[in-house]
């Protein structure tokens, strides 16, 4: 057994089931060993964007960390903007980068690149290969790293290693406990909610489950507080029997009046709130200097077994009232954001996964989700554009059985749109909806905020899309998705109803004035 | 004046006068001030890929460096695999990137990420502005080593540096000389090449001009040696008058056996030649154990300076005969690589610009492509594809009377496509043929040689872009390019004529079986 046949024997036999990949010459020692170890599942990506965001999307929905192939350090440069999502949303990812052979690195080949720096700022772990023998012991603490901080971690695997005999498998080692929550910070921070003041639980990362949800919710019913999510959920369950929640505002000083009437801020699972950009004259922390901050859970605990203490501990038994939710008009007309939102919610079946990279149009679905059914929400956690359609195709290929919508903005698609390719290849139920407004409305948005009234030709010429827009129909085509495009209401619900009925992919592009 | 406009008012001063971009909120100030400051051209790209790319192409044309600007971390990061290509090309890239105000760098919000990580490996120097003061004469510093080492440097601008009054702009420092070669190196080598023995001269950078050529052929002549171009040059000239020279081969057994009857191997604007991988069996450096190397002039020196003095000292005076050109046989009915090249070859105009990215095709232009009219051939430096689109549209703009035609393999083209769209909005002169074979050719070859005779399912779909094939056609006409299919010699050459003879840019896709 050579090195590569031994690392892929460690990972099968660790649970890694699925391999998202786009290799080259380095990597081919692996790329055979998959043959002869069988038993994981390679999917090509066109651009290593798209292998990076669907191993996050995969992770996302399994809780199983996927593993990725990629070719040395250019290779893997491309898929870092993904992986930076991945570690803002706390998923394992099992990075393999196939590295020259030792004997060959001093010659500086022509692809030779400091791999070690590229990855490090996402990784929590980058471990070279040091011999053959060791090699899959190495993707396992690789593997244990990636657990143990939930986050992407990096094996840089030098191709000799890899197409030497002498490859050993060492036994998996027991993944990491999470660490649970002392039971005194759980009765102090009961006695506070006990006390007067109107606390706020911020809840993030697993809390934004079915469980944390309802426990969050009796908690808040139980002291007279309330529940937030954090922004930009890695995933977030809605459906009957789930309480809707907000998630907290964009801009700090709507933070800041949210919080404004409470006393107290109770981390869950999250961490304290920051602003996303700094805006002159507005903090950096957008929580009003009166509020005390608790942490009940941080990102490395137990959050919902520390919502369950809590509960316990402050009599919260009782199920809070359903909130009402709104009933739905369907959409008619000229298309915006929110009939995009609401035609999602309308006709997206029972069991869907949403993936959220509307952008601009991000927060109105989650406005209209609590009338829809059943699903799980994906939203774009690092703010690195392009996550949309590598997650989405990820998803799927770990929930076959789930339909998988994606809220799309056009210029993050034009980022990764090479992802509908593995959708079209894998045969994926993915329904993308493109909101092509083709500007990036955001920056037109944050220019405005900035004072520019009228922004210059060069500012408007890198901020639009258009001349030309670009057709969305056409290249969904070209890379074997079928599409339509969807001008108002109406079309786009029965564009909706369509894919979504149909197998495979399908991509909507919903034209926004 | 603010920071930013100070930072671009140096920067017009500088003679920059274009920047490629894709901004996000930490660059606005950026955006807004060439509005203001005025005299830079702003080119966005759909993703940073396409924007680093066309720096490239944009320098190894004018020989200028231009700026990027790039949003934060995961921005930069896209445009880090072509920023490799353009450090391997010895291109100067004035990499600008917009980083959080430094007030809220410590709040690590979502985008915040180790810029200085990423940067590095594709920079020669990271500077971080350290006040709005000076700012501008970090950027200029910044300019200073990209000129100097003839490479990527990269400022982080912080946006409160950018968005506060108090900008000052320096003086614009002159461009550092090119050290030249010193007289006894010169005279040593004159001399050794005088006695007995084969000499092999290997060019490279700015030696593979028209003149550096001449010299070199003329050296050859009267030293009964012979000349190479080093492979993957960032830039060549061909035409009447300049001798066509063979770049050293791909594999390192095939660079052992060209190099085998010669006794020293004289390098002159280039390194060593080491194989672009390592192969099992082979060395890293293939240059026989006979053969004695000797440096005319480094990467960093004068190296058509170097030639002019040598070829004095070698009283290589007279110019070789020219080597006859073989009469190319146009390409008749199925399509191949060397019939894509052979089309291109006779229909290209005089005066075009070739971009080379080919990958399993490239090899076929250099061999025809003597026989073609006078050009500039911009080849794939280093090795991390999706170079080709994003080149091209650099150097179209670099030059607009000059035509430029890309050879474009398919798995690469997937990589930037992106870049077709600022091609259509630029109007810019390109026409993209993408050998369409529906696989990583190379990939297979590589595994061929790996001696996998029979590969797997796992390895046939990783190598495999097929299942399905890519639309070409769709694609482009999706970015605004309007495109065509040739499955034949005849076809292709058709359709070559009519891309080039209209305006704006084309896409052909030629079919490969």
């Amino acid at each position: 057994m050579n090195g590569a046949e031994s690392l892929l024997t460690a990972a099968r036999e660790a649970g890694v089931t699925t391999c998202f990949a786009n290799p080259g010459t380095t990597e081919l020692p692996l790329v055979e060993a998959f043959d002869s170890v069988g038993g994981i599942r390679t999917v090509l990506g066109l651009a290593e964007g798209v292998v990076t965001g669907a191993a996050d999307g995969y992770a996302r929905i399994t809780g199983l960390p996927a593993m990725t192939l990629l070719h040395l350090g250019p290779g893997f440069a491309n898929g870092i903007a993904n992986l930076h999502n991945a570690r803002r949303a706390r998923t394992p990812v099992l990075n393999v980068i196939g590295e020259h052979a030792t004997w060959h690195q001093a010659a500086d080949a022509p692809l030779a690149a400091d791999i070690d720096s590229l990855a490090r700022p996402v990784s929590c772990r980058v471990v070279r290969t040091t011999s053959t023998a060791a090699a899959a012991g190495e993707f396992l603490e690789v593997r244990q790293a990636a657990l143990r901080e939930r986050m992407p971690a990096t094996l840089i695997a030098a191709a000799d290693h890899m197409w030497t005999d002498g490859g050993e498998v060492p036994a998996v080692p027991a993944e990491p406990d999470r660490s649970t929550v002392d039971e005194q910070r759980v009765a102090g921070i009961a006695k506070l909610l006990a006390g007067p003041g109107r606390p706020v639980l911020l809840l993030g990362g697993e809390a934004l489950g079915a469980e944390g949800l309802r426990l969050g919710a009796r908690i808040a019913a139980a002291t007279g507080g309330r529940v937030f999510a954090e922004r930009n959920p890695a995933r977030l369950e809605r459906g009957p029997g789930v309480p809707t929640v907000r998630s907290l505002p964009y801009f700090p000083e709507d933070t800041l009046a949210a919080l404004a009437e409470h006393t107290h801020l109770v981390l869950v699972g999250t961490g304290v709130p920051v602003s996303f950009f700094g805006y002159q004259g507005q903090p950096s922390v957008p929580v009003p200097e009166h509020v005390q901050v608790h942490t009940l859970a941080d990102l490395d605990e137990d959050a919902v077994g520390a919502l369950a203490a809590l509960a316990e501990a402050a009599g919260a038994d009782a199920e809070p009232p359903a909130r009402e939710q709104p009933v739905l008009r369907p959409p008619e007309g000229e298309l915006h954001a929110k009939a995009v939102a609401t035609a999602i919610a309308l006709e997206q079946p029972d069991g869907a996964i949403i993936v959220n990279e509307g952008v601009t149009a991000a927060a109105a679905y989650p406005a209209v989700a609590g009338a829809a059914p059943a699903h799980t929400e994906l939203a774009l956690t690092g703010g690195a554009i392009g996550m949309g359609i590598p997650v989405a195709t990820g998803a799927a290929l770990a929930a076959p059985d789930r339909p998988v919508i994606t809220l799309q903005a056009d210029g993050s698609a034009a980022y990764t749109l090479q992802g509908l390719w593995t959708q079209a290849r894998e045969g994926l139920d993915v329904t993308t909806v493109i909101c092509a407004n083709s500007r990036y409305r955001i920056l037109e948005a944050e220019l405005g905020r900035a004072g520019v009234r009228r922004p210059g030709p060069a500012a408007t010429g890198m901020t639009s899309l258009a001349d030309p827009g670009a057709d969305w129909v056409a290249l969904a085509t070209g890379f074997g998705v079928p599409a339509v495009r969807a001008t108002t209401g109406e079309e786009l619900r029965t564009a909706l109803r369509r894919a979504t009925a149909e197998p495979g992919p399908h991509l909507i592009e919903a034209v926004l004035p």
